[in-house]
């Protein structure tokens, strides 16, 4: 096995992933888990920290994601958009001479303001890897999805959609939650609801749902797909996208082919980018410009 | 006390609403409580109905409302749209020679179709009680919003939008929920909200109130009121109402003045409608229609 030179902690509220990644840039030993923000709780990171050294080798470490946040290890203030991985890396968050956290981003717009965690180290990754061009609008859907404009390698700005919570609480506990447990698949009924978007009647479309039911206008095995087609395309027509658009899709397989139908009924391109490589790629261009690493 | 000729029960999930009225249409004696369909579960409705007898006295019932859906008393089935009074008044279900339920309606649309349950008769009776022209956009905001198109004096179509329920949700449990937690009242963090609706970019807009109090962008205590405004902002935008359009609005005060500012808002012209006086002149004119009351 080739020799790790650090850790790599893509650390969130649910999920962690860590990587020991040698001087190249390649992953040589990696652990997925569900030790994220909520398991570990306030003061349990030091303890955490140590054991993964423990088990993957007693080397720098980097950690990125809501482990910057309020509720996690400690505050590293957001880093303003236009920013790049150089940035990133003057911006890191020292816990000690070998533990650092990686800043996430702000940016401002003519609306108010945006911040991410994490997924800043996967959009920059992506065009250190490349993955994409240098200049290119990237989307990282998930509970919250988030859309980055990057220009000349920098990440310009950004916007910030609720449309997998809104999926969520809609299933756990609306008046649609009983349509919704059935799975989600890109299909016909997953169309229609994209196809309904376009006219930005939200509101309505989500009630409409239980009343086709009711009247038997609609299979209720079909609604859980509907209500997705309904909010992923109602994300995409947000994004104003132009005709022809290249969208590179940072996502999970699934979630990643509903963006994927989603950008092509609205006319864009999508790419889908594996999102482990992106950030593998961009933590090691963070780890390979830090100053001041103990080894 | 003038003699009651008849009981009328607003019977919903949650609240209910009882009048004694005499055959002039005149509320002799009332109840407000919170025995809907959740407090007084399936096979508690009979029981219910006598209570109510023994109270207001022993005369006709006519009941309203979600009482008529599968989860009531009994299944009144839909009358399809255009409906009247005194097709609610054929169509009533009856449980005894003395006690009916008004059946919901139902429409069919170009996009699918849409039920209500006790709205209805608020409709029509705004526009018995010549409170609402014969021909009158009508709308009735709450945990779902029912918007009605009256013609000639029938329900000729109806929207319902989840705007309430949505508020309710995110209030409730979605990552918004610690700023939400404030009074809502039409003001300046409300008006933005109803500014921020006309780009339809819904899904962006609320995950953008968290990034703007995270940045000090935002004070925390104008969130709840700005997220009202985006979601009742939303709602009338999705009308597609004609500048300068009456919109007859029956809502209780608070959630009545809000929505009348989102209407003005967007260039149609509200008027409030009392909703306890078009319940009461709604059902008059059923039970003056219906055909088979015993006494």
């Amino acid at each position: 096995m080739p020799e790790a030179a650090f850790l790599a902690v893509d650390w969130g509220t649910t999920n962690r992933r860590v990587y020991a990644i040698d001087a190249d840039g390649t992953v040589v030993a990696g652990e997925r888990d569900d030790r994220g923000l909520t398991a570990v709780g306030a003061g349990g990171f030091p303890a955490e920290a140590a054991a993964i050294r423990a088990r993957l080798g007693d080397l720098p470490m980097l950690c990125a994601g809501m482990v910057g946040s309020a509720r996690g290890w400690v505050l590293a203030p957001y880093r303003p958009c236009p920013a790049d991985l150089t940035e990133l890396a003057a911006g890191l968050h020292w816990i000690d001479p070998r533990t650092a956290i990686v800043p996430g981003l702000s940016c401002r717009t003519a609306r108010g303001g945006d911040v991410m965690r994490g997924e800043e180290v996967q959009f920059l990754g992506s065009v250190a890897a490349g993955l994409a061009p240098a200049d290119a609008l990237l989307c990282q859907p998930g509970t919250h999805c988030k859309w980055a404009r990057i220009g000349g390698g920098r990440v310009e700005s950004f916007r910030t959609t609720m449309t997998g919570e809104l999926f969520a609480l809609l299933r756990r506990d609306s008046l649609l939650a009983e349509f919704l447990a059935g799975e989600v698949a890109d299909g016909a009924a997953f169309s229609e609801g994209l196809t309904a978007a376009r006219d930005a009647t939200l509101l309505g479309d989500l009630f409409g749902v239980r009343a086709e039911v009711l009247l038997g206008l609609r299979a209720g095995d079909d609604a859980a797909a509907y209500v997705s087609g309904l909010l992923i395309g109602s994300d995409v027509r947000e994004q104003a996208l132009h005709p022809g658009e290249r969208v590179y899709v940072l996502a999970e397989p699934g979630l990643g082919e509903l963006y994927a139908a989603a950008l092509a009924a609205a006319g864009a391109r999508p790419s889908p980018i594996d999102s482990q490589t992106a950030f593998v790629a961009g933590v090691t261009e963070i780890w390979r410009r830090a100053d001041g690493f103990e080894g």
